[in-house]
Order: structure tokens, then C-alpha cells, then sequence
């Protein structure tokens, strides 16, 4: 692999001087920005052999580097040996940014490429000003590695499917008039859709282009005069065709985007995300058009939840809960009995999820950590690398599904002995975090990074803190990484809205003795109005019992223990209904008070 | 006074009409971008009659409007009642910001002119970009109002003088080479200053152009080749001017900045902070020269106050106290006794400060508030407006002085009677957010907004708030209000860093009932250093008791009331020996353990 590596930089890098650049930036995504990606688009595992979710390559004539978050410090080191590829730390003292690492690589006059279809308008236009400082120039020059990726994988071309009415709950058509009444407050006409999971939300399809993630390649134009969804014919089976026809929606080629921007009316007045949109799509559309920046219009709507989503909601987290209290009655019966290890725990966890109904797969490949492996934020496991797990200290899963009504992502850790002092404090410190942030009370302009902290106060004030964020969107039988906001250190213009679902996983990393982390999904809901303003707070979705064995009873305030135990009444009232008498005891003791 | 202001508008729409413009955006600050203003500068308060700190007024043809921020919303509706000049909230809903409203109010094609010496770049660029958008046109026009200002008073002559070594610590030579050092670290090798307290800083002199700031009128050059200072001849006494002089110095005319620009040689790199550095300026550097973005350098060196500064605050604190402690006593003993208003209250506060040695003036106008009064956020008391104090519910005030050795800040809220259970509930809910800011610790890249909600959390939970920020940088023998750090809920990227001084000043306002603040000055220091990062707290500055009758004593947790009486014994401590036995008594009494 290594050296498959060192051949596929040699190779980008003889492209890179036939086409004059001193430098080439893979910045990691897709044409629609995708986080996760199908594997044509994987051009950062492809050119670093790095498999995680996030980070950019930068590969010069003499150097190359890899950025990425803390996250996957720890992977990316493991990964990136022996490629000569240096790890390039986000956000952290004494590490530049890719384009002051340009600045300070590269002398004026260089020039240095991207594909302008995978970076963002502002991105690029960041990147483009930073290095002109520095007299480089940044280039558009499309995508060089398809060139010398000779096996690379076709485009997927999986079949989209509608997301019935049942569980939608709103139909295109009125989905589009919102967005084209949104459009014309922001001052705008016509929206360029090109998210799949906002595709997905605004034509109630869904496919499965991306592992975990049931959307699919296309993208759409929304106007009050005409509705183009521009994708590959074989992935539009006939029926589901004239259906959209026949409700006024134009069906085009994937490719047919370019020539579409370039023919806009000079009456167009685009809404465009600069974070979320392509340089290219920029590029395209006619000067004469009015450029109206903000944030596509469904992507807001898609994560403000109708009530009766969060209905289903419910409802998924309910067969979820079940699904976990199975699991967790089984690992409780089979530890010291039968071999078990983190390799079984996540097939386990896919198992019970598979037996509830409107099951649709997993929301993303679960991350089973026993003892050290927990420390690794986001382990990924295999029948290679799994640890046998014994009765002793602590197991992390995270983990969730895809339900027709609904994403579910749930973060455990139990303890599976008796627990030190320390062991004990760690876990309550996390805890009081998640509990902290799930009875937090606001005004209605708050955003998610004003809130972060109510999930960390407890650990710093003892000197300890997670190298990630608090909290990420969820979406509706879509992406479990959601937008467009979060709850997190870093800086994030949008506000925490009712009806958003999010996530609440503070947790702590003891590197090479084990990992915390407990997370709920909570759903913004209102609260009262005063003449102070107009007041939201979270509900919490989630159903899973927390392991009160692995607590300090002692750091809990008055508040923190009652709200553990409504919890916990909670969740035995909503899912004993549903389970046999010998998991209605196991649960009744999970879910005593304290 | 309204007929006034109606005529200078009328003025100004004429001389608009001349220009060819619909529209005049004064931006209400100075050429340094300064919040307290000359006379001279005070542009705003000329036009729209409002003389709050803080706001920007445009005129159109045929409408006007002012924007300022919620400290100043009762404020500004009183003195705009009658002058056809209509309030914008900022940051309300349904209140439109300036390019929004203008946009709103004028057709394509319309010219909107501005001053481009009193408005940053950033604000210009976005401003200019904003209003493209939809086809208007900024320009810049120079002042308009100068032609119609006929009784404008001169710019300020007040003489310059010397910070001594004593105080300011570091000589000027050494500040200098700082900058220098990390301008070149920076990749600039010019600064240019514009803020007026970052040059006092930056040349230990000090000036009295701007009442209750003691600054000075200039501009400045530092690279390691030249240092220029750009000020009045008269406003620098001959003595002081050699001294500068033989110290390396050029001393040029105030005027002669633009020309300076305009002959930078191409090898200038000059760090321009786009934010507080004006339009005209950054016009007037050659194109040939390097632009390098961000904040000034002595803008950040001046907020991060050494140790032999920290030193001498705590002795302006423990001077501060004991005026405060005799101001507490005087009004204990008055009330009832003789008459006794918040203009005499205002009064008697300065004159307790001014006994003190070092004092040079008041740092900003005392703002005293008794009953509703307390609820205007900035009142400003005069002979006319003060209500009579009794000895009933409660008096707030918020007072500073400028010290050789700091500057000062501190509100209290007194109760003058029995309380109610809800003005003691109140009173207690601020005076916990107050502690919990005081009583944090944070990773080291932590942000003023990440620490805001500590302030407000409890009060939020009882659906109440306060419409200001929490703490603001805080000068040394400078600014009262002093960047570029700050806590509250606005975006502002800096740093809080071991050194700032802050104010910590949680609030709330019953309107036409009591206001209640309580403000302390902290600075941040080290705390440990761990694998999980290196740590910061704060460590309180203000010795002055917190009135410790309105507090009730249930609604305060364990950690709570101990930092409360500990911080209640250390204030007798520093202050007991330095007042007389009566005094002492009574202090004794007011910091005793709840």
C-alpha cells in the first residue's frame, strides 16, 4: 500500500509538471461537497491512503501533506507511514493552514492547481487571495487524478426511490413552494440545489449512492417557473420518471448542468451557498445574473423537523431503544461465555436494528472501542483489529440506523467491572456534560457555538476536554451528519431553531486506557416568550438506558440526578411495552434511580 | 433642539443633491475608528441629535434613519422623538441592517456616498458589495457635513504628554522592537497606527482629546527602518518633541499620513487591520506595496498587561476600593439624613476617587441609576433628569477612574430596603453569573463567545436576559473600553490570553421597575498545563463588597457562596489598612460571610 502511494503521488506528480503546477490540492470532497462519498469520489484515500471522513492533500513537486482534525490524529499517523506524506494537525499550534503551508513551501510565481468541481466558491476564493498575497497563483484545472486512477470506479449508478408520502409527511410539491417562498424573501428566483441530502429532502427520493447515506447523485434547479432534476437516466427507474414528469419536474442528464447555468435568463436571480457550492457552478453561471449568497434554502428547511417527523422520529427511536436494550441484555448474558470481541459487538448492534421494521441499514459503520480502542475517536473496526472483550473496565459503541422514519446515532460506554476512583469521575464529568447541555434553556438567537461550552465546563474545570464537537444535525431517514448547524467550539452563523435535531456527545479520551463518550439525540422544541424574548430548549429523543454503575453520585447537583432519573422512567415507560418479561426485569435494573 | 436637527438635515439633502447622491451614510466614528470621539468628531450626535456611544445614521432623500444597539434603544427613542429620524434596532428581528435598508429604500441605479476616512475597509467593501447586489452605487465623497457644520468645534489642541517609565514599564524603544519582531513573525515589515490608544501605547504618551480617555490625536509609522509620528506641532510641547526627536522619532504633521502613503517604496509589506483602519487610508497605499491583514500588532501586545502592570492595577484597585468603600458609607449615612440625588451620587463618586493619589480623572461619566432608572442600560444623569434617592428598593452605579496605575470600572447594586422575594431572586440570579464567568477555566484558544453563556445561564433558565455583553478589554491608564477581546454573544475571533483584563458585568433590567448589574474586573491568567491543553482562569481584580442583604442565600450553590465569601475576606484584607476604624467597622459588617 505504502509504495502504491509513493507510485500514485510520482505519477500525479509527472501530471502536474506537464501541466505547469508547482503544486496540486485534493481537497478531499465531491462535486456537491459530500462528506461521506462514493467511492469514485474518494480522491484523498485514493492519492494518501487516508480513509477518514475529512481532510485535504496537498502534494508539491518535492513534498506532500495531509490536513485533518483531531479526530483522526491518530489514524492518519498509522495511515500516512512510510508514504512520505506529513500529517498536517487542524487547528493546532505550530501547524499552518494548507495555504500558509503554500506560502511557506512555494516561491512567488508558482502555481498551484485544483479541480474546481471539489472546493468550495469560498474556499477557493480564500485560498486564491492568501496565495496571491504571496504572488502564486491558484488554478482551475479540473480533475488531474482521473488521469492516472486507471481502475477507478464508475459513477454509481444505484436506482433512486421515492421516500413514501407516509413518512415524508409533506409532498414535493408543496416542499418546492416553501423553497420558492424563501427564495423570494431572500430577494432571489431560483435555486441551484447541490447537496444530495438537500436533493433528497426536496423531491422526497432517495437512493443509495453512498454507503450509509441513502441519497443519490444529481442535482436541481427550483424556480417558480420550472423545476430541472439533472441525473443520470439509468438511475431514474421509468415509472418513478413519469411520475416527476408527469408533476412538472424536468428530467436531465447529470452533465446537463453546465449547459443549463450557461443559458440562464439574465432575469436570474441564484441563490447560492459559497460555502456548500462548487467554484465551478459559480464559474458557470452568466455575469449578467444577480448573485444572491446565503444558505441553500432547503438545507434550513430540511433541519427545522415538522412535528410530524418527529413523530416518526419517536417511533425510530423507540424500535432503536429496543434494538439497544437487546443488545445490551446480550452482552451482559454472553460476556465470559462466549468469545466475544469488538468485531462481534458491531454485527451484533446491526443485528437487533435489522429485526425492526422499516429498518433500512445502518446510519454509519459502527465504532466499537474496548479499553484503549475506545480512545480512538473514530476506531474503526475489523475481524483484523478487534479486541477480545473481557469483564473488565470500559466498552464504547456508538452506533445507529436508518429507518424509514428516521436516523438514530447512539453513543453508549458501560463499564464491565468495578471502577477506579478515576474511572468513576471520568464518566460522571462526561455525563454531567451531556445532561448539562440536554437542560439548557435559550433565547432564540443562539447558536450552537455560545451552548458548546455547557457540555464542557465540568471537564475543564478539571484540566481535561475532547478534541471534537459537542453536537452535529441529524437528519430524517438521511445524512446522520447534518447541517446547516452544530454545536461546537468552531465558529457556526446559524441558529439553533425549533425543531432541529441534534446530537449530545461530550466525551473523554484516556490515550491508550479507554474512551468515554455519551450522546443523545435531543430536538430543539420552544419554550416560553417573555419581554426577554422568545425562549427554546432540547427535548431528548433518545431511549437507552446510561450505565448508572459507572457513576459518582456525589458529583451529581440535585438537578443532574432528577434529571437521570425522569430519564430513565422515561425510557422504561416507552419501551417495556415492547419487550418480552425477561427484558422488562434487565431494564427495570438499568433503569432504577440513583 | 428637534427643529435643529431637522434643518441640518435639510441642509444635508441639499448638499446630497449637489453631490448627486440619494443617499449620505454617516458611520458615527472618527478617522481611528475611535468609539469616544472629539467634539470634532462627533458626527453623529450632530445629525440625529442622539449622543449615545454607539450607532450610524443614513440620510436619503426623503427618509432617515439611526441603528444602535440595545443599550441605547430608550435612549435613542427619546431624543429622535420629533427629528423625522426613524430607530432601527440593531440586531432585531424585523429590524433591517443599513445595506438591507438601503436596499429596501432606494431603486437601481442610485448613488450612495459615504466619508471613506470614517469607515473601516470591512465595512466599506461589505457595504459597497452588498448594495451591487442590487445595482446602487458607493461612493466615496469625503465629509459633507463639514460645509454645513458652520460652529464645528476645531480639532482637539490639548498637549501630549508622558506615560512615565514608572508606570508604563516599558520603555517605548522596547514596545517598538516588540512590534517590529512580530510584524516580521506576521510576514509585514510596516505598521500603520491608526487607533489613538493603540499609540499611546506603542510611545508611553498620553493626551486629553477624547473626555474620560486620555489619548491623543496622530497616526503612526513602525518598521525597523523608520518610526514616524503624525501629529499637531502645537499638541507637542518642544521638550517632549526633542525627547521623541532624539530617540530615533520623526514627528511630521498630523495631514502628512496620505502623502507618507503614497510614498511607501514597493518593498513595504504593511499589516492593515481591515476592521478598524479606515477606507481613505488603504486607498492611499501604493498597489505596488504588499497588504498584509490583521489586527494591529499593538493591539493585541497593549491588551495582554505584563506582570509589573498587573502590579500596578492592583494598587489602582485597592485606591479604587477605598473611594468606593467611602462612597458605600457616605450614602449608608446620608440617605434620609440630607437630600440626596443620582446627580449627587455621581458627584459624590468622583470626589471620593479624586482624594485618591494618581487619579487623573473619571474613566467615563458615572452612570447611576435608582429605581426605573436603573433599568436605562447607559443612563446619563444630569442636574435636570436626577431622581431623589429614599430608602426604598435599589440604586445602581457603574463608575471608573483613570489612575497613572489603571483604569478603573465597577457597578454595584445596592438595596436601600427590605427586598421583595423577586428583586432578591433577580439580584441573586445575576450575581451567579457574575461568579460562575469569575470562577472558569478554559483551554487556551477559548473565545469570548464561548464563555458569554456562563454569565447568563441562570438567569436564561428563568426566561430572563440581558441585552449587552458581558465584558468588555478593559485599559491600562487607557480606554475604558479596549479591544480587541471581549464576552458576549457577537462573533469576535480573539483569544482571551493570559494578561487581558476584562470586565465581568451580567445585568438585569425590569423596566420601569430596577436595573441590577454587578461588575467586577478580572484578568486572565495561566492555570495548569495537561495532556488535554494548556489551561486558563481568571483571577479577580475589584476590591469593592457585593451587597450581600439582596442576595438569596438558598438560590447559590456550595462553590457559590464560598467564592462569594472569599472573595468577601480578601476585600477586607487589601482595603482594612488603608481606611479608618469607623470605616473598617463598617466594612467588616458589609463583607461578612453568607
Amino acid at each position: 500500500m505504502k509504495e502504491l502511494i509513493r507510485n500514485r503521488i510520482g505519477d500525479l506528480r509527472q501530471k502536474m509538471q506537464e501541466e505547469g503546477l508547482d503544486a496540486y490540492i485534493i481537497s478531499g470532497t465531491d462535486p456537491h461537497m459530500s462528506e461521506y462519498l462514493p467511492e469514485h469520489g474518494q480522491t484523498r484515500a485514493f492519492i494518501s491512503g487516508f480513509t477518514g471522513s475529512a481532510g485535504m492533500v496537498i502534494v508539491s513537486l518535492d513534498q506532500a501533506a495531509l490536513w485533518t482534525d483531531s479526530r483522526y490524529f491518530l489514524q492518519a499517523e498509522e495511515q500516512l507511514a512510510g508514504t512520505n506524506i506529513e500529517l498536517v494537525k487542524m487547528r493546532t499550534a505550530g501547524h499552518p493552514e494548507p495555504a500558509e503551508w503554500l506560502k511557506l513551501n512555494l516561491r512567488k510565481g508558482a502555481v498551484v492547481g485544483t479541480d474546481e468541481w471539489c472546493i468550495s466558491i469560498n474556499q477557493f476564493e480564500a485560498m486564491q487571495k492568501s496565495l496571491a498575497e504571496a504572488g502564486i497563483m491558484l488554478k482551475e484545472t479540473g480533475d488531474l487524478l482521473n488521469a492516472i486512477w486507471t481502475d477507478r470506479p464508475t459513477l454509481p449508478d444505484s436506482p433512486t426511490y421515492e421516500h413514501e408520502l407516509k413518512y415524508a409527511c409533506t409532498d414535493r410539491k408543496d416542499k418546492i413552494e416553501i423553497v420558492c417562498r424563501e427564495l423570494e424573501k431572500s430577494g432571489a428566483n431560483l435555486q441551484i440545489i447541490t447537496a444530495l441530502d438537500d436533493l433528497a429532502w426536496t423531491f422526497n427520493l432517495r437512493g443509495s449512492d453512498v454507503e450509509c447515506n441513502p441519497v443519490f447523485m444529481a442535482y436541481a434547479s427550483v424556480s417558480a417557473e420550472e423545476i430541472v432534476l439533472f441525473i443520470e437516466g439509468k438511475k431514474l427507474p421509468a415509472e418513478l420518471k413519469s411520475k416527476l414528469e408527469s408533476e412538472g419536474i424536468q428530467i436531465r442528464e447529470y452533465s446537463g448542468l453546465i449547459e443549463y447555468l450557461q443559458h440562464l435568463p439574465n432575469t436570474a436571480k441564484v441563490r447560492i451557498d459559497a460555502d456548500r457550492t462548487n467554484q465551478a457552478i459559480r464559474k458557470n453561471i452568466p455575469a449578467a445574473c444577480l448573485i444572491v449568497e446565503g444558505l441553500s434554502i432547503p438545507c434550513r428547511l430540511k433541519a427545522i423537523k415538522t412535528e410530524a417527523e418527529i413523530e416518526h422520529i419517536r417511533e425510530a427511536m423507540r424500535k432503536d431503544g429496543v434494538a439497544l436494550v437487546e443488545f445490551l441484555y446480550w452482552i451482559e448474558n454472553s460476556l465470559g461465555k462466549i468469545p466475544v470481541t469488538e468485531y462481534t459487538v458491531a454485527e451484533k448492534l446491526t443485528e437487533f436494528r435489522t429485526k425492526q421494521p422499516g429498518f433500512k441499514g445502518i446510519s454509519f459503520f459502527p465504532i466499537v472501542g474496548y479499553k484503549e480502542h475506545g480512545a480512538i475517536v473514530h476506531f474503526h473496526v475489523s475481524e483484523d483489529n478487534a479486541l477480545p472483550i473481557e469483564k473488565n473496565g470500559f466498552l464504547l459503541f456508538d452506533s445507529g440506523g436508518q429507518y424509514l422514519d428516521g436516523t438514530t446515532d447512539t453513543t453508549r460506554t458501560i463499564s464491565l467491572s468495578e471502577l477506579t476512583a478515576r474511572q468513576k469521575s471520568d464518566f460522571t464529568l462526561v455525563l454531567k456534560g451531556m445532561i448539562s447541555l440536554s437542560r439548557a434553556k435559550f433565547p432564540s438567537s443562539t447558536r450552537g457555538y455560545h451552548l458548546d461550552i455547557l457540555a464542557r465546563k465540568d471537564l475543564w474545570q478539571q484540566g481535561l476536554n475532547y478534541g471534537h464537537g459537542t453536537g452535529h444535525g441529524v437528519g430524517y431517514f438521511l445524512n446522520v451528519h447534518e447541517g446547516p448547524m452544530s454545536i461546537r467550539q468552531e465558529f457556526n452563523d446559524r441558529m439553533i431553531e425549533a425543531g432541529m435535531v441534534l446530537s449530545d456527545e461530550p466525551a473523554l479520551y484516556r490515550l491508550g486506557e479507554y474512551g468515554l463518550r455519551t450522546e443523545n439525540l435531543l430536538v430543539c422544541v420552544k419554550d416560553e416568550s417573555t419581554e426577554y424574548g422568545d425562549f427554546l430548549r432540547f427535548d431528548t429523543l433518545t431511549l437507552c438506558p446510561i450505565d448508572t454503575k459507572a457513576i459518582e453520585k456525589s458529583m451529581l447537583t440535585a438537578e443532574e440526578t432528577e434529571w437521570l432519573n425522569t430519564f430513565h422512567q422515561w425510557v422504561y415507560n416507552e419501551l417495556s411495552p415492547r419487550i418480552n418479561d425477561e427484558l422488562k426485569v434487565f431494564l427495570k435494573e438499568q433503569t432504577r434511580p440513583v
